[in-house]
């Protein structure tokens, strides 16, 4: 990894897809001129978290939405992990993010992997009715920077960062769209968790809360170091967070507690033998 | 799971080890009059944290330490976690918990998987220069929970924790040293987030900070119930921490936000196929 500045997007995400459109586009170019080389879109980035709403939002790949931030990327050659939007393919919609190079061209693409079907007292979401869920967290390499992708929920599965930090990513890039009570309870808490577990940069972009909504989310966007301190928080309001990013921190942090070095995947395989896995 | 009292206790370790084994012997009996049905005792409470003292204090299982706990394990009717000790086994030491019952027998044991080799700017320790590892986590069945036990630098291992949640363990207790300036760094973080992906209970035991000695552990013994809820905690000085543990809300947060039932172990499987792991 080389040092980079990064850039989070939180913006409140209204009924009109336009409108969160001009946003995005306005974050990249608030980013770009802050030097940034890599930009973070919110889960579900225009349109709101609710159900009705991305099965009307949904569009195939090639379909204005993405077209509009391939646009973006290219003008301002920028990296970016596109959030998420609903992608329709055939018959299916994914809660998809696309990693965008700074010639416009898609370099990848992340389909959330473990779908939220929860049935908290504030918070009921069942993901499972209207999307499709994908197979395999995106590791892409940047000229700058070894990237993971993984989408809000797919945080709360320990397997996906396994998978990243065995894949020696350097920034994990996290498009969510929590809930003001999951949130409070647990959106810096994992966050902070998996960036010590993988000795990574991470950086999470939520969209910020309105309030009235259906579904209520946390915002709070922000960039965590590999020893799991928050270098940049947003609050509740539009935002754009802006870190710089450290290579010889990390380097240092994977130097001095080398957990990496010490796991012992000869063990791991044998115990998941004999444990009764679902 | 059923409802029952917990108790975790956290004293400064001393040089003097009969002195240590009094301190336990007090706590189990402080835990006693309290009602608690299970006790937690910390990583080497016989002997402090130093790698020539381990080696002067390590004993057989069957040696004086082990049984003056099982003595007032049955004494007290205790179910009692036995910290740790320097366990001497042939020519190899471990650092080695034992699970001992009510009726003062031994139900199991689990010696340290990962040691604890790192080299901090003002923490520098090679466990393995002393200690040999052992090869799996310990879970246990007792009357009123199933238990996981492992030990403090096992923490950092997501896979023990994977274990543990797949063998649908309901409390882990975690015998630990940290340092202060990892302490102050991922204590908190760390347990609260293990509790939070096992939706188990987590019960730590630290010594209590010394000042002057070689190594300065952390203190802060602590209860987290599995929504990540600090239920109690120590601060630096000698205390006896008691925690009444709620099955009913076990139940509700497996119950409402259903991690486990969303586990996709066959892409994960894939997955540790195509990485290069270590």
């Amino acid at each position: 990894m080389k040092d980079f500045t990064i850039a989070v997007g939180q913006w409140p995400v209204v009924s009109r897809k336009d409108e969160n459109l001009e946003r995005a586009e306005a974050f990249l170019r608030d980013a770009a001129r802050e030097g940034a080389a890599l930009c973070i879109l919110p889960e579900m980035f225009q349109t709101p978290y609710e159900l009705d709403a991305m099965e009307r939002a949904a569009e195939p790949a090639d379909g204005p939405t993405l077209t509009r931030i391939r646009d973006a990327a290219r003008d301002l050659r920028l990296h970016v992990v596109a959030g998420s939007f609903p992608e329709r393919d055939g018959s299916a919609i994914y809660n998809a993010s696309f990693l965008i190079g700074p010639d416009g061209a898609v370099m990848g693409r992340h389909r959330k992997i473990h779908l939220f079907d929860v049935s908290l007292e504030d918070v009921k979401v069942k993901e499972s009715a209207v999307l499709s869920p994908g197979d395999a967290p995106l590791v892409a390499d940047l000229p700058f920077c070894r990237l993971g992708v993984a989408i809000c929920y797919d945080v709360r599965f320990p397997e996906v960062f396994r998978f990243f930090e065995s894949s020696r990513v350097d920034v994990i890039a996290l498009p969510a769209a929590f809930s003001r009570t999951t949130g409070a309870a647990h959106w810096h808490l994992l966050l902070r968790s998996r960036a010590v577990d993988c000795q990574a940069y991470v950086a999470a972009a939520c969209p910020a809360p309105l309030d009235g909504a259906k579904y209520v989310t946390f915002g709070h966007s922000l960039v965590v170091d590999p020893w799991g301190t928050i270098l940049r928080e947003a609050g509740e309001g539009s935002e754009t967070v802006i870190a710089r990013l450290d290579a010889k921190l990390l380097e240092r942090v994977r130097r001095e507690l080398p957990v990496l070095g010490h796991r012992r995947p000869d063990l791991y395989d044998r115990w998941r033998a004999v444990r009764k896995d679902q």
